[in-house]
């Protein structure tokens, strides 16, 4: 055949061998344990969905720009889902009678968007999905809060790494409208226009502003909303709004012990957040940028049911994630490689080298026995190359007496073990149980 | 808002709800750890895929009839991808260069075909994938057979309940040319008639042979090569394909210690398999029908690159292992309800509960504590009904003593446990260390 297929995976997705899978699958497995300690039970969905739930709710950005589309041969408009927080909430809606609220669920699905690749943004991302549903009390802001830290400590990052950054957009909404005297019509757009705010030049953004109707005068307001701090930012505020508010009274009740700090620029791009919204950054010089976010929707379930259940939660996608960690030195090293090899020395011994293979696969070392025909010295080496630490060599006079040769390929050290301590022998060189 | 969206998930998918993805999940772990076991290295690649790779060899009635199929924005003709085969061909042609050979690596992606959802089909499932690149030895038949009765016992299945069913493609194409005169170019769709040959009743096979140009004659020869055994069927053949057959070799010389049975009618509806194909029937007489199969391609990367890199290897959907599963009564119980609820008194508590929360977090344990404020009567209830086991309640007389109520909402039993003890006392409970 002349001509070959491309062996590239599709731009913007990703092939993940085994050694970086290994690292994936660590990262991730130490996540879902600390998630399910606070009681988070993980759940999962179709990749397909239909278009229309990311029309009502998503944001235009993403819905019209940002989805992979098809119709199937019923006529049916699906959607490659973009995010899993509109999937979680058609599940809690169609569950609703049935559930013990508040509900913890979590998952980690992969999900799509069509984007340009680029550092940090790929077109297939692996997400972490954490939410609460059915409770409005600030508590369930707390606890995401301190899951979200447990979460990047238990990754080995210390608070200093990074910083958790909130805002509230009914805070947001009330000083744009009072303040700056932001009309109703506008208020999507002005949102859309702070949420890059730190990413474009101010006369972008002000421009951007302009075009929504504002005049110069609000323009300064607005601008000038985005360098206040917390005390400057209520004073504009009138006074039940910023009562309410779950993150104000955490910032002003220390409900939360770790670091919390008051950001105006967080607003989200995502339409359907009604009040609480925050995000994680990293504050590495060379990686300064949000790692993940979320936020509070206390209307997502009206899409699929009368019945009013209020969420909060986040996505903590791996490719943003994976940055932080690499930037601070915090990813795993990969760990695949088989811990055993066993040989046979004669054709007459194979079945005595599969029982002491099955035996030490049933301890949980990782075996492998030779499928090719090659000499004892070549299959050493090429363990060796491998990364195989250690060999079991079945021969005639060690199999008589009950035993094997275990050879350390690392230390180049070989002794004589009974063939029912071998899995302990190996697991205590290994520095495991 | 008047009209709600659907709350189904779509058309022959599914929502794994948590009590579903717990089974789910225990029973793919149990799996990963025994292929890891024998030196599989897990990997994963896009769920979207170049519709190329899959009109080239995966089969007519796949790639016309089932590819779920989209065009992106520079006019790429993409798939979900409907199997993970070709996608790990393209990733082992791609790294061959770096890759020490043999490659054993497995995967667990989502798949996609447009089918007519129906018991044991549905439009996504989720498919554990193992392969061994680079060797032709008879071993690496051994190994994978070895590892499927492995990965079924490590499930609870006795060798009893299924049956591990082989033929070789070479030598049903040899049969079918030497005995029946079946020409080269009507190969193809004879073996796709053999393929559903016990779905269907007799007569439509024999009128799908005819529709190939078959014969009376031939199409009588045919029939007769389904009902064969393995003796009758070397009686047709010459002797050298008989000799140098993988399966073949195994049978007749028992390198595998576990049951094999040869069946002709095992081909495989796949066009990329060259030799050894395999299926594991489920012999219970209400699920009577094929568990998953798999077999060995030894031309698949040639669509990537002129390097020639033989495989074989299978893949194994949820929905048929599950039904499996459960008529012999191996499904796992859920496991996701939280263990502990930890409760405070008095608000002036509340710090106190949280350190202890933390404290069972980080032993491990699935701890809660209350969002919504209510009486610690209604809580206890509450976490009864959710299935939570255990509730610690920090008073203030038991606090000042360094301890807390510790509450067995199972037995109704309450003692004082002192902080430090409280995790071990639990775990002790539940049954573990």
């Amino acid at each position: 055949m002349a001509d070959f297929l491309n062996t590239a995976p599709y731009r913007g997705t990703r092939d993940f061998l085994p050694e970086e899978m290994s690292v994936r699958l660590q990262v991730f497995e130490t996540l879902y344990r600390v998630i399910e300690t606070f009681g988070f039970q993980r759940y999962d969905g179709p990749i397909l969905e239909p278009v229309e739930v990311y029309e009502a709710k998503s944001g235009v950005e993403l819905a019209e720009k940002q989805l992979y589309q098809l119709t199937d041969k019923a006529g049916r408009r699906l959607a490659l889902r973009p995010e899993m927080t509109p999937s979680v909430a058609r599940m809690i809606a169609a569950n609703a009678g049935r559930l013990h609220f508040p509900v913890r669920w979590y998952s980690h699905p992969n999900c799509h968007r069509y984007e340009k690749p680029q550092r940090g943004r790929v077109r297939e991302h692996w997400q972490i999905n954490v939410d609460i549903f059915g409770s409005e009390s600030v508590e369930a802001e707390v606890e995401i809060f301190e899951l979200i830290h447990a979460m990047l400590g238990a990754l080995g990052a210390p608070r200093s790494a990074y910083e958790l950054r909130v805002n509230d957009r009914v805070l947001m909404l009330g000083a744009l409208a009072h303040h700056a005297g932001v009309p109703p019509e506008a208020q999507k757009g002005v949102l859309s226009v702070l949420d890059r705010w730190e990413k474009v030049p101010e006369e972008t953004s002000r421009g951007q502003l302009g075009a929504l109707g504002l005049a110069a005068a609000q323009i300064d307001k607005v601008a000038g909303l985005t360098r206040l701090d917390l005390d400057g930012f209520l004073a504009l505020l009138p006074g039940e709004e910023a009562r309410t508010s779950p993150v104000l009274r955490i910032l002003r009740e220390g409900l939360l012990e770790a670091p919390l700090a008051f950001n105006p620029l967080i607003v989200r791009g995502l339409d359907y957040y009604t009040s609480t919204v925050f995000e994680v950054f990293d504050v590495s010089p060379e990686n300064r940028r949000s790692i993940f976010g979320g936020g509070r929707y206390d209307n997502l379930t009206e899409l699929f049911s009368k019945q009013r259940i209020p969420g909060i939660g986040f996505g903590m996608g791996d490719v943003t994630l994976f940055d932080f960690l690499g930037s601070h030195g915090l990813l795993p090293a990969p760990d695949v490689a088989p811990q055993v090899l066993v040989l046979c020395q004669e054709e007459a011994l194979r079945s005595a080298a599969r029982a002491i293979a099955a035996a030490l696969r049933a301890a949980g070392l990782r075996v492998v026995t030779p499928l090719e025909a090659a000499g004892l010295g070549k299959e050493l080496k090429r363990a060796s190359q491998r990364g195989i630490r250690f060999a079991v060599i079945v021969g005639k006079d060690e199999e008589a007496r009950g035993a094997a040769a275990l050879r350390d390929l690392l230390r180049s050290e070989q002794r004589e073990v009974a063939r029912g301590d071998l899995a302990a022998a190996i697991q205590a060189a290994l520095g495991r149980r």
